[in-house]
């Protein structure tokens, strides 16, 4: 009877696809939508969720790119497995193989130093600061005046915060500069590796099975976060202690069944659902199919040069499964768009918004802006194509550090609070760190082949695109001559020192008369495009300003536009904490086909070849042949949950997510969308965009049945 | 309320998966499971199923690897547009490419003769000839008697069946010689092309879509058969008339929904249920691995050489598709043993029968035969191994049609009933149309590129493998010395002739000593194979000999084992009409997914690319962007049915097959088996094997909303 309940309920979302619960709130916008929020089952105060220093936001913390909560007075962090992945590389060796192992630190004593710039961000404060950083612009401003302007009271905000040492400020801005919002977070530092189950759980179906239901991943791991005796952020030292968060999520056992309310909270990085018309069709129409080609060709340059079992191979299997995940999503996002016919619907969005408009005079200041921010939109776009191929054929690695080490050699000429973003004493740890990294994803041979590779195209483009100041220093002609570019490029990769890492260590600190009189042929380029790139920068610089008299005007029409019809309209992804809301819901991807919410342990049984990616562990096997589900098994489905989907609105950034029940307690972990969902940072199509969680419930039973992290379940509160 | 249905039923298989039907039945079987069927739907007298010229199973017919059904008295026949799409190809031409448009004849003298060879078989006798083929048979003989006993015995019941002109007989055995019968079929000669809807319709999916679910696929097209005008079997001829069928097949306009009953009558060409746990594991750890790395191999062979876009690509289109097709379906199978743990499960049949066996003294006999069966299918194994590479090295095309050629002019050296099957007088037809066919799809460089793929691996074997003749006559050594050997192949290619088709035809009247001082080095290559080839032709005669003595024994024991249960064992398939029945039923092939059980028209929407093979005619996405259903919209899904799913018992040779309901009327065609059910052949998995068919109802919505066929819509018997 459960199970017919389970199935009738994907039934009505078929027949009533409307279903889905689109948006990213900000948690200050939660009182608005806390009627709907209560009706889809949400037992907490909504209100109760907009203090981010209270239970539970306060437990909800970012890795910078992933989510984590906080599971136990003791700093115990949860997160994805996918998240934590290059840490357990760090201190893997070929004795201990913990990738393949799985790693379980049995007391504090064990815990492993993640790997280097491995960071616990905790909220503790968000203020609405657009009146300050507004306050200097004035109407007569030029593009490139208003983004100093705004650029200037960022950083001055951002200085006043930081002063307060141990901490890292930001000042986002919302709905395109409506709002921007100074945010300031805790800076952990000293995080260690608590608990990893092995590959063969964490990352169980691999890239095969990325972006795809059903879906079988136990993609969760464990850090804890350390500070120093007196409570302060402090870098890696033995005497710290275990921080103490203010709040903690406690563990749901119980879990949840289909249809029940879920939530996650978490810091999705990037979204364009208010995109404009153009900016949707430059993107579809030219620059995705380019960058499918561009994926596609350097893909094959990648294996070509560092064929599989050569030792490059093993420095680039990282790049190619990036570039590959890249190309993956493009197809998806491509397929979708064609799918929901998005320009169709974008059309349909922009006549529907011109109409309301239109409605009342009042709101003719809104047509002007967004009448010129299309025309900005092009002027962007077409900047953007011109300077595609040029982007590509600058993107070898040293060439890259060597504009980076000239670049802040320039720099350092200004005092701190006037330096570009990225060149600033606060971040100087990060850029050491990226100098530093080189090494391990670089081979000479191959990053040559990349580079010929891009010329190619490059020089194939019409003379607007080529650029003078790089023609020349490179001595590029009219025509493509491989034989002749590739010893040229010979001699960059034969008398380049960069290779080395200490050589390049060693240049951040050298002053601008040193770079420019380097021998290094990198170094010369790099000299040599200066003025190009600054040129390019201003003009960007330039747009940017335009674009926040422009886009902040447009957003505040659909706001209000939105708010005419009763919805409240959520802004675009920008990485800071959003909270999303719904239902455990399967779905139907295509017709005549239906995805059950839920997957089980027998499905692991069932996909298992005995080969990487999908290897289980002998154990775990037995364990499941002998229907040892422990207590937790779902009666509805009738063993284990491995993981679920939700309608959940989310995306990259995502990762790691806190899903929660109604109660605010932890149900699961986020960590993948559908590939039917890749289009969803578009346009959110709510008859197939579901977000894949993994179950807490087979988190327990792995953690209890199959690496006996007893230590960890005893740490945690575990409620049913 | 009726959806909740459908997908409730669908629940149902999950929660039992027994349910399936296995089982591909001969006629005469259908009183012992009379009772079933009934219970499982039927409404005909299961005993008006076993007359074969009788309604319905008179209407069934072959096309000699498809099936078939008459649907008009004027000889109007129904069949998959892939059976008849060699007929379409055949009559294309650049100013009226029918492949692309489609093809319909408004009037009879608009059809169009279909491709030479077309033939259509109606049964219109079966008899029961054990007594007689066995009759001559006694347990002293050698292998090699018995096999030219019955093989003699087998020629002299078709000679005399023959001697009726325009007959075709067989003798084929059932249960591996167990029963023998007597098949008299009705050769129609005279087949002409009808209607066939565009590949866009009836290919939609393509090779992407082959074997898979949610499916799309307009499988369905029509041709004519007709006879002198005096109704004796003629060939193609202008005066000839409309072939009157005793029996045709009314057409359903009101079809199915989910969990009617449904059966299907064709011709299933090979199975391998009961093969021997040996016989399992030598084709599933060796044969099929062993395939796969040829494919792979063949397939980059024939990439490489014929280049996309080549003329000769062109030429072997048809052939990768075949070995990429092949591939897949081997693929499919490996997954499909690991999935069902195809050895484990077999191993678990032996031990059940043993145990029966050794529960009674009398059935000692069973057991002495199996044992002794188990050794014979190593022996035959051991050979199979053994010739793989030296079979493969001798897949050139002309050395084939070299080595038929000779065989050939020796064959006829014997009195036409002595000669072996394939080079009897009644055979010379399909003979000389393989000798012409080959110029359509040979190319010499490919030809020889893969010639020396195939010799490579040779080479590579151990020299127990190696052929003396072979090595000798090709001069091979120890070693492969790629360019030595290219150079001598050229020679093949450049000296023969027998690339001209008419000297092949010619070829068909010469005599040995002729051939035996060709020139030809392919001829020469043939004459030096030929004493290596029949010796091994002697010892395969042998082999199938004692097998004769041996897996009638073992069948019989599985027969009184399985009755002694209740159950009724039907013989693996052999290209004999069968019947198997079940329901229309979903499935779910994985954990968490489900396959609904009916795909709609909106499906083909949403799958458009606007690009082969997902390029429905525009008129047609019109139509269902309309919702224009017409009268043939099935109210539990909302739409026209496109393709459905059933847990029918299928295999190759089943395409086109009549899928009836339970009152005998046709309701679709049978045209594919989900990915998951490819296994199937070996091991009847009822919790994943499905069968896919065309529905009628869109059959006929294409017909009439897209192709304006009202004649043919005219002349059929449509009911609701």
């Amino acid at each position: 009877m459960k199970k017919l309940l389970l199935l009738s309920s994907v039934l009505c979302l078929v027949a009533t696809p409307a279903h889905a619960k689109e948006g990213m709130f900000t948690p200050d916008q939660l009182p608005e939508i806390a009627k709907d929020l209560r009706k889809t089952g949400l037992k907490l105060n909504p209100k109760s969720l907009t203090d981010l220093t209270a239970f539970p936001m306060g437990a909800v913390i970012s890795l910078g790119g992933c989510t984590a909560s906080f599971v136990s007075p003791q700093g115990l962090v949860v997160t994805n497995h996918h998240c934590v992945r290059g840490s357990v590389q760090f201190n893997s060796t070929k004795e201990n193989n913990y990738l393949e192992n799985g790693f379980l630190a049995k007391t504090m004593a064990d815990e492993l130093p993640a790997a280097p710039g491995s960071r616990i961000y905790v909220t503790l404060k968000v203020d609405d600061v657009t009146d300050t950083v507004t306050a200097g612009l004035d109407a007569d401003m030029s593009g490139r005046e208003r983004y100093d302007a705004i650029d200037a009271a960022k950083k001055s905000l951002i200085k006043a915060c930081e002063a307060d040492a141990g901490h890292r400020c930001q000042v986002p801005a919302f709905h395109g500069g409506l709002q921007y919002k100074l945010i300031k977070r805790l800076e952990i530092k000293d995080v260690r590796l608590t608990y990893a189950p092995a590959d063969a759980i964490g990352k169980y179906g691999g890239d095969i099975d990325n972006w795809i239901w059903p879906r079988h991943t136990g993609d969760f791991a464990f850090y804890r976060a350390y500070v120093a005796p007196d409570g302060s952020s402090a870098d890696f030292a033995k005497e710290n202690i275990p921080f103490t968060p203010a709040h903690t999520l406690k563990v749901s056992a119980a879990g949840l069944d289909d249809g029940d309310f879920v939530m996650a909270a978490g810091y999705p990085g990037s979204t364009s659902r208010y995109a404009r018309l153009g900016e949707v069709e430059n993107t579809f129409e030219w620059l995705y199919p380019s960058f499918v080609t561009l994926m596609e060709d350097w893909i094959a340059t990648i294996e070509a040069t560092a064929p599989e079992g050569s030792d490059a191979r093993i420095k680039y299997e990282s790049r190619l499964a990036g570039l590959n995940n890249f190309l993956k999503n493009l197809y998806g996002q491509i397929d979708g768009a064609r799918r929901v016919d998005l320009v169709g619907r974008r059309k349909m969005r922009e006549a529907e918004l011109d109409t309301w408009i239109s409605e009342d005079k009042t709101r003719a200041g809104f047509a002007d802006a967004i009448t010129n921010l299309d025309v900005l939109s092009e002027e962007s776009a077409l900047k953007r194509r011109q300077g595609f191929y040029f982007n590509n054929a600058t993107r070898p690695q040293l060439l890259g550090a060597a504009q980076r080490l000239y670049r802040l050699a320039q720099e350092k000429t200004k005092p701190d609070s006037k330096r570009e973003s990225g060149y600033q004493e606060r971040d100087m740890t990060f850029f050491k760190q990226g100098m530093s990294r080189i090494n391990r994803r670089f081979d000479a041979d191959v990053d040559k082949a990349e580079w010929l590779m891009f010329l190619k195209t490059y020089m194939a483009r019409p003379a607007a695109e080529r650029v003078p100041a790089f023609d020349k220093a490179l001595g590029l002609g009219a025509d493509f001559d491989e034989a002749v570019i590739s010893a040229k490029l010979d001699t960059y990769y034969s008398q380049t020192k960069l290779a080395d890492k200490e050589t390049r260590l060693a240049l951040m600190d050298a002053d601008m008369a040193t770079l420019e009189s380097s021998t290094d042929p990198f170094m010369k380029l790099a000299h040599a495009l200066f003025e190009t790139r600054m040129k390019l920068e201003e003009q960007s610089k330039d747009r940017n300003g335009r674009s926040t008299v422009l886009r902040p005007q447009y957003m505040q029409a659909i706001i209000d536009w939105q708010k005419s019809k009763g919805y409240t309209a959520y802004p675009d992804a920008n990485s800071t904490l959003r909270i999303t809301y719904g239902n455990v819901l399967g779905g139907s991807p295509k017709d005549g086909l239906i995805y059950e919410p839920f997957t089980r342990l027998e499905g692991i049984l069932a996909k298992d070849t005995g080969e990487d990616p999908f290897n289980a562990p002998k154990k775990q096997l037995e364990l499941i042949k002998a229907g040892d589900y422990g207590k937790y098994k779902l009666r509805s489905i009738g063993s284990v949950p491995v993981n679920f989907l939700t309608d959940l609105d989310s995306t990259g950034g995502n990762s790691g997510s806190a899903t929660m029940n109604a109660k605010g307690e932890l149900v699961g972990l986020l960590f993948d969308g559908t590939f039917e969902s890749v289009n969803s940072d578009w346009d959110f199509d709510p008859r197939t965009t579901r977000t894949i969680h993994v179950d807490t419930r087979y988190m327990l039973w792995v953690m209890e049945k199959l690496d006996g992290a007893d230590n960890l379940l005893n740490e945690m509160t575990i409620v049913r």
